[in-house]
This record gives C-alpha cells, sequence and structure tokens, in this order.
C-alpha cells in the first residue's frame, strides 16, 4: 500500500478553487508559511505522537497531476486553464520542517511547517493533515496501551474495524507507538512490520470437535502455535490444546483467550497450565481491549495483549485535531508578516515558529514555543533558554526529500525515539486519567 | 481510487493460517456459511444503514494472490507450500447474498451472507468487515445528520480528518446517507459525487485585506460563488461579501460561517443580507456540527450544512460492530449443520438465515430472521409473514459479480433505496435520543 499513483485528487477542491482565484490576483506567488499544529488535547490526553511522516514524504512526491487527474478537473470544470497549465507543472519545491516521527507533541507545538509559494503549499493541506490526523491519533493511542502494558508486549488486531487502507497506516502508526507486531499481511509486506495471528472460533467450528481443529493447527504450525481455547469450554479447551502440543512432541506455545471475564479467566487457566505441567505455556488477551482494560489486566498472569477496534479508532479519538493554517506570508512589499484569523474562535498565533523541549534532570519541564523571524534567531533562542530542538528538515528547500525519514529503518528509529521521548516526560504524562498535558507550552517571540 | 491492484494481503494473516492448517484436515473444502451481522447497534442508534457493498464487490474481484504477494508469503514464511499453490489458483467462486446497499439494518440482521468452501469463504472475512464496517458507521452518522437537517442539504467536508484513503470511501458512505456532495476530489473522479468548496480563512489571510480576497475569488468564479466572511469581523465581511459580488454585477451566491456561535451568528446574518436587499443570497454553515448541532440549527435561517470530524468518524461511533461469523458447514456425512461459539459472552445463532421485514400500513414494525436449510425455504417463510425480503443476490454461485449493484448508478440507487427505507421506519427510529431499535427483530426457524 505505498503510495504508487497519484496523491494529487486526496484534496478538498477549495485547495484548488483558492489556487485558481489566487493566480489571477497574483497572491499564488506570494512566499508563504503554514504551520499544522494542535489548538488542545484531547481529553484525558497528556500528550500526543507524531505519526506518520514517512507516507507524507511518500505523499509529498506522489502529489503530481497526471494526464488523468488533469482531465478529469478539465472535465468537471473545477478550475480554469491558467489553474490547470499550473497543475501540469506541479511538483513541490518548498521546503517542510517537523518533529520527527515518534516524538511527543503538546498544545503549539509547530508540529509540522511547510514553506513555499501560497500554491504550492497550501495545496498539501487536505493529504497532509488526513495522513498526520489520522496516523498521529493511532499512534497517540498505542502509546498509552504500551504505557498500561508495562513491558508486555501490545499486538494490533484491529484492522476489520477500520478502512481497508486505514488499517495498514494504523498496524505502522502502532508500531511508532511500541506495538510489537500486527495481524494484517500488507503492513508485513509495506513495512516489514512482524505479523502474527493463529487461528478463529470458525477454524474450531468448521472441524468436528476441538481435538480435530487443535490437532490440524499443531500439524501445520508445531507445538509452538497459539490456540484459541475458548469456543466450547475453556477447562476442556485448555485441556485438549496442552494435550494437542504434546502429542505432537512438544509443549504448547500458548493459548489465546477472546471472551468472558479475562481477569479472572487469566488466573483459573494459568494455574490449570501450570497444574498440567505447561509452566512455559504463555496465555494471550484479545477481547475489547483498550488502554484501562490493559491496566486492570496488570495484576492477572497474561503474557501479551491484542487490541483491536479502540486501537484503530484512536481509543476514543479518532482523529488528533491537528490543523494547517497560514502563519505568515510575503506583503506587497516583498517582506513576510505574520497573520492570523481574529474573529470570535479558533485564533493562532501567527508567525513562523521553532520548538524546543526544555529538559531538566532527564525530566522534561517545558515545550517551548519561539516566534521567530528565520529558523535561525528561533533556534539561537532555544539553544540560551537550553530547549533540545525539536524540527528537524522533512524536505528541504527546491523539493528534495530527506531520505532518512523514510524507507529501511525510518520506523524502527520512530519508534525508539517515541519510547525516549515518553521516557523524558515527567510521571504525570504517563497517567491515563484526566489532567492537564505533560508539560505545559510556553510561547515566547524575538 | 477503485481497486485496481490486488486487496489479498488487506487481510489478517490468521485468514491465511487457518487455510494453511485446514488443507492438511481436509477441513478447507467443507462448504460454509458466513454471516455477517451486527449484534448490538451502538448507543443512541435505532437502525444502521448498510454501506460498502459496492466497494466489496470490487475488493473481492481484485481479490488475487499475483506474484508480488506470493514472494511477500513465501519469503516470509507465512503458510507452507500447498497453502501458496492455493492460494495462487485463488479466485472466490462460492456465492453472496446481501441487504443491499442503503438498507437499514437491526440486530441479528443478517447483512452479509458467504457461501463456498471454508477456505474461499473464511479468507473474505478482513477485507469485507474492513469495508462494511467503516462504510457503514459513515453511512450511519450521515443518515441521523440529514434527517436533523430535514431536508437542507449536507455537504461532506471531513477528509482531512481521517485517513485520505477512508475519507473517499466517508464521502460515498455519506451519500448513501443523504449527503448532497463531498469537498474530496476523488470522490468526484471516482464515484461521481458532486464536489464543493470555494476558499479557507488562508486565501483571505495572503491578500492585502479582505477586499483584495473576496475580489480575485469573484472575478475566478462569478458573483455565485460563496465568500467565508469570519477571518475578521463577520458584520464588515458579510457588507464586503456583497459588495465584492455586486462590482462584479450579480449578487452572492451564498456566505459560509465557520467559527463562533453558530445559531446566533445565522440570524444576525440573514438579517443583514435582507437588509442589504441580498435576499437571495444563501448561508452554509461548517464548524464541527453533528446531527444535534444540526438539529439546534434546524430554527436558524441557514441554508446547508458542512459537515467534517463528526462525520467521517461516525459521530461517535467510528466503526459498526459488524462480525463475520461461520454459522454452518458441512459435516463429515456431507450434510450441513449448524455451528456457534457456546463459552461465556459473543454468542450468536447458529444456521442459514433469511431476513424481512414486515410492514403494515406503511410503517416497518418488525425485522424477521428465519433460521432455514435453504434460503427458498426461508423466503417462503417470509412470504407466510408478510414480510419484504431484504437479500439480493451480490455474487452467484461461481463467482459471478451481479452489476447492477456496483458502477454507474449504483450510488444514486443506494441513496433512494435508504430514502426510502429510513421513510418506512416509525417515527421513533428517527430521534437522536438513547432508545430501542427502530423495529424489534424476530428470530424464528424453520
Amino acid at each position: 500500500m505505498r503510495v504508487t499513483s497519484s496523491t494529487a485528487l486526496l484534496t478538498d477542491m477549495y485547495e484548488l478553487t483558492m489556487i485558481d482565484a489566487a493566480l489571477r490576483s497574483s497572491a499564488a506567488s506570494r512566499q508563504s508559511v503554514f504551520e499544522v499544529f494542535a489548538r488542545r488535547l484531547p481529553p484525558r490526553r497528556r500528550y500526543g505522537v507524531v505519526a506518520g511522516t514517512a507516507r507524507i514524504l511518500d505523499a509529498v512526491e506522489a502529489f503530481r497531476f497526471t494526464g488523468a487527474e488533469i482531465d478529469y478537473l478539465a472535465g468537471a470544470g473545477i478550475v480554469g486553464e491558467q489553474t490547470l497549465d499550473f497543475l501540469r507543472e506541479y511538483t513541490f519545491r518548498g521546503s517542510i520542517l517537523g518533529y520527527p516521527e515518534g516524538e511527543c507533541f503538546f498544545p503549539g507545538s509547530p508540529v509540522l511547517t511547510v514553506r513555499g509559494t501560497f500554491a504550492e503549499a497550501v495545496i498539501l493541506e487536505t493529504v497532509v493533515l488526513s495522513i498526520l490526523n489520522h496516523d498521529s491519533a493511532v499512534a497517540s493511542a498505542a502509546s498509552r496501551m504500551t504505557t498500561a502494558a508495562h513491558g508486555r508486549p501490545c499486538l494490533e488486531m484491529g484492522a476489520r474495524r477500520t478502512h481497508e487502507a486505514s488499517a495498514v497506516a494504523a498496524a505502522r502508526a502502532a508500531v511508532v507507538g511500541g506495538f510489537a507486531g500486527s495481524s494484517v499481511l500488507e503492513a508485513g509486506r509495506s513495512y516489514g512490520i512482524r505479523t502474527i495471528g493463529t487461528a478463529a472460533h470458525s477454524f474450531t467450528l468448521v472441524h468436528d470437535d476441538e481435538e480435530a481443529a487443535f490437532a490440524a493447527q499443531v500439524e501445520a504450525f508445531g507445538p509452538g502455535t497459539t490456540l484459541l481455547v475458548d469456543t466450547y469450554d475453556v477447562t476442556r479447551g485448555v485441556e485438549r490444546a496442552v494435550a494437542a502440543a504434546r502429542a505432537a512432541g512438544g509443549e504448547l506455545g500458548a493459548v489465546r483467550l477472546d471472551s468472558g471475564d479475562l481477569v479472572a479467566q487469566a488466573f483459573t487457566v494459568r494455574e490449570q497450565l501450570d497444574s498440567l505441567g505447561a509452566t512455559s505455556t504463555k496465555i494471550t488477551v484479545t477481547s475489547d481491549l483498550d488502554e484501562y482494560a490493559i491496566a486492570a489486566l496488570n495484576a492477572a498472569p497474561v503474557d501479551a495483549y491484542g487490541v483491536g477496534t479502540r486501537l484503530v479508532t484512536g481509543s476514543g479519538h479518532p482523529t488528533a485535531e491537528l490543523v494547517y493554517k497560514l502563519v505568515a506570508r510575503e506583503g506587497a512589499d516583498g517582506r513576510m508578516r505574520e497573520v492570523a484569523k481574529t474573529s470570535a474562535s479558533k485564533e493562532s498565533v501567527g508567525g513562523l515558529k521553532v520548538g524546543g523541549r526544555v529538559v531538566e534532570d532527564g525530566r522534561a519541564v517545558e515545550e517551548l514555543v519561539v516566534s521567530c523571524g528565520t529558523v535561525a534567531a528561533g533556534r539561537a533562542e532555544l539553544d540560551r533558554a537550553g530547549a533540545r530542538h525539536l524540527q528537524v528538515e522533512l524536505v528541504r528547500e527546491g523539493g528534495q526529500i530527506v531520505e532518512e525519514h523514510r524507507g529501511d529503518g525510518a520506523l524502527e528509529r520512530a519508534q525508539e525515539r517515541h519510547l525516549a521521548a515518553r521516557d523524558e516526560l515527567p510521571y504525570a504524562a504517563w497517567r491515563l486519567s484526566e489532567g492537564e498535558p505533560g508539560v505545559p507550552t510556553r510561547h515566547e517571540a524575538v
């Protein structure tokens, strides 16, 4: 599911009609700065997790209007001839600065900064937000779940509860948030994610009895496989599962519990396994888990968590609330100036910004956001405040993608980066309950 | 975004490992019946809306393991050689019966029935559920919103708040639920959906002042365009908007309000427009709407609703809770028998089923679900009960897709079908509040 064809129509129509009108007023060519940020975090969230960066870079590269896209736009009469000419030649030649994948963010963090002409930068709004809002929502939920799991592996199994392409992106975002594997094969192919899974209840039910089903599975995958033991009676299921593995000359790898009271069952089944001498056989649980259920299962003898629905739907918050706003643009005099909407609600802070994290004794204490005329000036201020710089170059001026942020190893690095950034947060940030962001955001201007 | 490449890896790994094991036990070739149904509706929902049928048919057709998929599976060692041979030759040759797109469903409704060998039918589980759960969740939310809008047009604008491919499917599902258009260009290209949109706040901000922005937009799209009037001061914005259209020799098409108290603003702006003589100028509102906000705006002078986040995230329920369960399969004696999980929770009713709706005096009064040995026997029972048959043939025995359920006109027919099915429900089913399903489901066996 890597982006292989054009992503240019994954775009709200108004991006193109704005270009159409701006080409007439000459505003289209004004140098502009767009910023992606969150005004707030969803309830109960203490931090957000940046995810989707690698997919954004693929999408920006594939953002080209080929003959097929132009034909559609021309046929539908959406924009005029001048705009079609602009789109035919379109390729992003600006620059993108951003928090690297896996980094934590807070309200006001300048998560992504897109610079270029108004036309070339505004047009990326929809697809950039689609990717960041989806992937960050899932990664943020995943991070809470892996925090709650205290080192026990979490496995992503939610494909059936989200759009089929989202499922692949969700698996990837889950890994950014610390997950150890996914059930989706396309996630294995596209991103090298370890895939997992053995059998569903239907596999037991299609056989004449549980013994026949377990024997067939052990024959195919050896005694080290995971057997689903709750199709009929769990106690009989566990007995048969251990026996099936031993008949094949080994000890059973694991049993899976997918229904009922998981905490109580985990204790009962662990006791039964131990009494059968199957002390190495593990227990995986998989029914309707979220971070709270995982936390509740912490005291139970469980070895792995399979998480579905609640992970891929962002555990109550299926979309991050990231927005893409024009914060500065060139004036008629050629000088850059800050801009911001000023009516009623939805205000924002204008101007180019850099983000830094102030860390004291190994603990993050502040998200410092500096409004600045240039990145260099902002960074100097971060240095003065002793803040770790949070933005990296993702696309170089001229449109060249910085390859280390996608492709081989990028996902593993993002996970490592996330776990390190999360470890650095104060204890309160890891809590699942209602509360303030993990660290406060302070705005400053230079 | 039509499915043009293989959909075969949009699949949970366990579907393939089950086939691997079942090929050894010979269960793989047992004739099987899988049923998609919902155990319950999400809180506050009185009915569900079937959506995604056309996309499922495309996905089933594209479910082929080409060299690339086989190479991945072989390289990752996921299944053995015998299974790879099976997959190389795989194409669905069973049959699919289902509620047509747009039809309403209730707990226990047999929304989709997939028949074939165990192996050929189990393998479709993940992608079928991904599509149905996503698209039905969005269509169900859309239907509540169009009910609340009482005939005022609802427009889909949520692309930026969901995965970029989900956005296209969500636009389609929204139309099934009664929406009149979408902002996503790919939805226009792929499904012929009317696309809408004019400009964002950034367009106003990139110009030196609001007058310049409005003039540019009116020059590009004529006075009939929609101007966004809340970047600075709304009252001044409305004044300038009307003036910009008149300067181009016409009356302004519409103003858009995207922030603040929309109910209060709609009244103020309507009054202002009327006092300016712009009585034909319409008002579109677009900020954080859902079915409740739309209902609250009903008394306000609003002409159209643009709905984003809450639509594409299923208004609190981003996934329908549809499951895909084995309900009957061939035994060793060659005869079909009902099967069902019997432990703890997640029970279901075994056996092939047909669904019908009992309608009295033009109002639906019951969802009748008949467990039956054959579809013909079940339908005879529906006829006896005077129930409208709800299932249609989507894929004919042997794997031939019934073309009328996808392609040209299918989406329009699905919307018409939905509006008719919804109209037939009792008044209580249209309410937005907590309550029972719109009609009760009755199970019967013949």
